[in-house]
Order: structure tokens, then C-alpha cells, then sequence
């Protein structure tokens, strides 16, 4: 059987810096890719080869993206997945599968598959009412974490339940009972990590080494790898991961967000069904990056070789404090003097504060070492407007 | 002082495959990127800001580009050099300069050029008649190489001149007369050689590992990195590489071909001042790739670690004999199985014998390991039409 892949056409809804990692992928294997975004300046604008600008609720954009592709993938998971199971059902391929991003579009429905499938997972229930997070208040004691079901990023959507008598406030503060939430105990962990994982077509599954996450403010501030925890955790956070993607039938890049306790077992927190930004450090520190693989995948081909090259440090650069409007970026030739040292700038026109705008890599021969010169780098970069 | 990178306008003259590797990077870094190619289909088509459809000899479109970005850059030699100068002496900046193309354009000042500083090349002279052709059978003995002085790649534009009597047939294939020619000594080398180097705008200068060349028919189709010859002899093909940049005020990317002899003495050959086939190994196998410092030298920034990750072996994948046309691509996935393979694919819609399409990498502990991976590779990827 012959596969003629450079007449693949690709669709990707959305068309920010996911959507533009993947594309620069896309392009270097010569597939003709398809946007779907609203922004007319998305940072995948100038580098696809068509850019449909629309909404991402609008069903007639999504057919027509359809039409002119042979596969959809998406760059982000709070898309209208019934629209997707409808150009399923007409025969278009969509991956990841929508019956799976449906599932994990909702964390309440997502978090009773893996228990189901005997992951370990934080101890979780629906909340209904106030009535509710009380209820969860005594079972887990303060504070408890309080979810919106659907819809959260970056921290958004979720509450820390401080007491009895915060939980007005946190109710108010998701929705005053306007949108689903679920309740979560809080975990003591000693470090939080994702483990990205990608499942082609025929079944195999590839994971990534274990990276160390660190947040400030809920926004991913830094990924190093390989993480500082022992082997047998290590092992068994890959384990979770592909057994992830198995429960899941996912197709493409997964990203598992995990918590590693103070005696070295993971639990699961949440799932992407993307590349992510804790995988970013894979394009310049691992054999294959989560890109190539996440397009590899969608469109049929093996999986690539996820080895790490040589340790590795991503850090992210965000739109200043005090900064909006037209992005102005400064420090690249400081930064880029540093050995080692490789900054990717979204293109985003417009900055604002906490805006991701770009990121940086340092590959060394040792964490310690590529993270002091990441830091240096960091303080160089400014996006101001 | 503040620089303003992502403001800064790329312009790149040339479409085709080492155009659109340049770009990829410019993008990855977030430059804006006009490019003047006459094809409007041609690689660079979907993924820069801005295509000038105009011939390389439209000195108008030549200003338009200069008008709309900051600097210009250009994916191939043989450009109107004269043109560039006029932009230069507007005040535009070209990097490489036009003055340094200038003297490369032409083989013979090229070589003059080297010769004057002191740097090893094959015993050249210029030819103006078949008289001249007489003589340097005389001093050279046959056979021996004529070129014309301008306008010649991939073996195009030499000749080999067997004997006495294959004097008129030579002159005849060069343009009888019509064209500039040169002759060369005819060197007998164990091994081709090409050294990749980048100069700053501040004059720094970062050589790439050796790498060792075979061609078939004139074009280039393996590079084997690192190259299996004596340290002493890398060292001293590095170092005249260093110079050449330095005698020519060289910016950006620069290809310097080299003899290796059997004495392991080193002939630079011929100057390329851009990236080259030679060096696409570096994407996969360097830190930073040639692209990305072309891109960084040009805009003004410092250049990246040219250093090896691992052995890498290139293979460039060409147009199959007997298909012209729509281009047809298989066998990526049994390629893209094998461990440690990456494909580049550049996207042109027609193919036709021998024309570059694509090329693969592959990166291993060994440079024996990598080039069997390679050829498997190879032997499975087929351009039809």
C-alpha cells in the first residue's frame, strides 16, 4: 500500500502558540494546514496555508474546516466536542477522538475514569449546593479545593475553600450555582509534574521523561528535567501516563498533570488532551518534540524517538506588569549570548500582564547548570508595550 | 540600551527550501518575514508575512522589499549584486554584504581572493580562449577542471577537460566563448569537505563540526558528521573556515567546500555565503542549527552553540527518474519508524529527476549506526509523480 502523506491537509482549531508549534512541524514535513481561529493576527496566521477566521462555536466553520482537510486536531480542549462528534459521524477524522475530549472536558466525568480504572487520584465529589461543600469540608477538612467541572486554565476556575466560613464566597466566586463544580482535598505534595504522552493510530504509546513544574500564581513559571525524584517514582508517573492514554483511547499528545506526595507516590490531577506548555522543553531537549509527535500522530505516521538529549530547563516569559498593547520584546541579544540558550517569541502582537508571549530553553550538561543560566535569560527578557 | 527585536522585518530573497528554513526559525523567534520569490507556489509561499511574486532581476520589487522590512537577507548567490549595492548605498542593510557577494559571485576573484590571504587552494588560472585551455593542460596536465566564474551549482557550469583533443568539445559545453571561464588543477582528494561557519555583527565567529560530503553526479547526497579524517585536519579546516569569514567581512552563514587529500592537507574549494545542503545535519544534530544562527547573525544577535548533540547522517531525498509533476510522497511511515529519523519534506508541488524535495536526518551513537538508519530510510522514501 502506497501513503501519499504530502497531500494530507491538516486542520487545527486555534491558532495560538500550540497551534503554531505544531504547525512549524507540520510545515517541516511539507503538509498543508488549515487554522481555524478567530484572531486575524493569531500567532498561526502568516505560517498556515489557509486561516478560516471564525469562532469557535461556529458548527458551519467547523464543516468547512472539515471539508477542506483530511484530519482535525485542536490546539485546546474547551471546543464544542458534540460539533466534533458530528463531523465524526459524517465520516471525518478528529483527533483526539471527540468521545474522548468529552470525558475529559468535564474533570468530574474525567477524574471517575481513571478511578475506574484504578489510578490513583485525590479524593473528589460532585458539588450541587452549598449544602454540598460542607458536606466536603467535613470529609476532607479546610481548605478543600472547589473546581468549576468545565472550562478552567492557568488556575482559573478553581477556589481553595479556606473554612466553614469561606464557603460563601468561594461558592459565589464559581459561578453562585450557575456552573457545575466538583470538590477536591487538598494534596501535600512535594512537587508537581506533567508527564507527556502520545498515542498514535495503531496503538503505541510514547512517553516523555518526568519534568519538574513549577507554578507561580497557577500559571506554569518553570519545567526541569529530568525531575529530581527517584527512579521508582519516575517509573511509575510514566506507568499512569500511558495507561492514560490507553483508558482514554487518545490519539495524539496527552498531557498528566500529577502530584508527587513527600513519600514519592503520584496522583493524578488533570489531563490535557494537547501539547502542553510543560512539554515545551522537548523541542530543543528531547529526540522528537511533543509537536512533531502530536502531527506524526493525527495524521497516521509512527511515533518518534521521545529521549531526552541532555537536561533541559523551559522557563516562561509573560507580558510584564503595567504593560498592555502593542508587544515590544527586549534583552534577546543578552539572552541569547547565554551557551545554550534558545527563546521562542509567540509573535503575539498585542502584550498584557500574564499574557504568555514566549518562552525560553536552556540545554546543559546538568539541571542545576542549564536552570542558573534560564534564570539569568529570564531576567533579561522583557515584553513591555 | 533597548532593542526592540520582534519589531525587526526579515526580508529573505529566494523561496525555495533554505529560504524556508530560515524562516522557520524566524518565526520560531517571532520575526515578521517578507520574501521575493517569482513562483507563487514555492516552499516559503505559506509561511512568510508578506510574498513579493517578482523575477530576481526586478530592481523595483528589490526596493519594495527593502521598504518593508529592516533588513534583507538572500537564500542564494546568484542575485544582481549591483542591485543590492544600490540599497546598500540607500541605507538598507544586506547581509551578507553585496560587496563580500560580489567576489564570490565570481569564481575567479573568489579564489584570487583566497590566494591573497594565504589561504590553500588548487592552482587556478583564468581562460579567455582555447589557447588558454592549451596552457593549462600544459601546466596542469589532463584532465583538469573548467568552470564558468559564474552562475554554477550543483556541478552545473564545470566541466571535466580529458585531454588535448577535448579542448573544443569542453569549450563548446561551457557557452563557446559567450561566458567568463576559469581553470583548475585537478585535485585528488580522499574525502569532500564542507565547513559551515557564521560571523556576527560584531564580528564573532562560530564554526560547525566537519562534516564528510558525498555526491553523486555533482549533488550533493549524504553529509556524515563528524567526518572520519585526522583532529589535525578538522582543526585546520575549522580554522581556515574562521578566516574565510574574516577575509570576505562575512555576515550570516557561510559554506566553505574543502578538499581533504590523501595527506590529509586541506583545498578550500568554493564559497557558498549562505546556509547550505551541507549543513541541514544541524537542525537535528548541532544546537543550534544553521538557520538559526543565519537568522541571529543577520538581525544582529549573537550566535548560538554550534556544537554536535550526537553522530548525525544527512541524506538528501531527491525527485525520482521518469516522474514529472504533482509531487507524490511515500514510504514516510515506514521512515519515520525507524529510531532517531527525522523527515523534511519542503513542501514543493512539482516534482521532476533529481530535483530536491526533502531530506532526512538521523541522529545515533554512532556515525556507522546513524548512516545504516539513514539508508534504510532512504531506500523507503519515494518522490513520484
Amino acid at each position: 500500500m502506497e501513503n501519499y502523506f504530502l497531500n494530507k491537509k491538516i486542520g487545527i482549531i486555534g491558532g495560538g502558540q500550540l497551534g503554531q508549534m505544531m504547525l512549524l512541524e507540520a510545515k517541516k514535513m511539507g503538509f498543508y494546514a488549515v487554522v481555524l481561529d478567530p484572531s486575524e493576527q493569531c500567532p498561526c496566521h502568516s505560517i498556515c496555508d489557509e486561516h478560516i477566521v471564525a469562532s469557535f462555536d461556529d458548527e458551519q466553520a467547523f464543516q468547512l474546516l472539515a471539508e477542506k482537510t483530511d484530519v482535525i486536531t485542536y490546539e485546546f480542549e474547551h471546543i464544542n466536542a458534540k460539533a466534533l462528534e458530528k463531523l465524526e459521524a459524517q465520516g471525518y477524522k478528529v483527533y483526539p477522538t471527540p468521545a474522548s475530549l468529552e470525558i475529559i472536558q468535564d474533570k468530574l466525568t474525567q477524574k471517575e475514569t481513571l478511578l475506574k480504572a484504578g489510578l490513583p487520584v485525590p479524593e473528589f465529589m460532585p458539588v450541587k449546593s452549598k449544602e454540598d461543600m460542607a458536606k466536603a469540608g467535613e470529609i476532607y477538612g479546610y481548605p478543600y479545593m472547589l473546581k468549576a467541572r468545565t472550562g478552567g486554565y492557568d488556575g482559573k476556575g478553581n477556589a481553595v475553600v479556606k473554612s466553614y466560613d469561606h464557603i460563601d464566597e468561594a461558592y459565589r466566586e464559581l459561578g453562585n450555582g450557575t456552573i457545575k463544580l466538583m470538590a477536591e482535598k487538598m494534596i501535600k505534595f512535594k512537587m508537581e509534574t506533567s508527564i507527556l504522552a502520545c498515542r498514535s493510530l495503531n496503538g503505541d504509546i510514547a512517553v516523555y521523561p518526568v519534568g519538574d513544574n513549577i507554578h507561580i500564581d497557577s500559571i506554569l513559571h518553570k519545567t526541569k528535567v529530568p525531575a529530581n525524584i527517584p527512579d521508582e517514582a519516575s517509573k511509575s508517573a510514566m506507568k499512569a501516563a500511558s495507561k492514560v492514554m490507553e483508558i482514554f483511547d487518545g490519539i495524539g499528545m496527552f498531557c498528566v498533570e500529577m502530584f508527587v506526595t513527600n513519600d514519592n507516590k503520584i496522583l493524578v490531577n488533570e489531563i490535557a488532551p494537547r501539547p502542553h506548555n510543560s512539554g515545551h522543553y522537548t523541542i530543543e531537549g528531547c529526540i522528537t518534540s511533543q509537536f512533531e509527535n502530536h502531527i506524526r500522530a493525527v495524521v497516521g505516521l509512527p511515533l518518534g524517538d521521545t529521549s531526552l538529549i541532555s537536561p533541559t530547563v523551559m522557563i516562561n516569559i509573560l507580558g510584564e506588569e503595567g504593560y498592555s498593547g502593542k508587544a515590544l520584546v527586549s534583552g534577546l541579544d543578552k539572552a541569547l549570548a547565554l551557551k545554550g540558550t534558545t527563546v521562542h517569541i509567540y509573535g503575539k502582537t498585542e502584550t498584557k500582564p500574564k499574557r504568555k508571549m514566549g518562552h525560553i530553553t536552556v540545554t546543559s550538561n546538568s539541571v542545576l547548570k542549564a536552570e542558573a543560566i534560564a534564570d539569568e535569560a529570564f531576567n533579561y527578557i522583557k515584553i513591555r508595550s
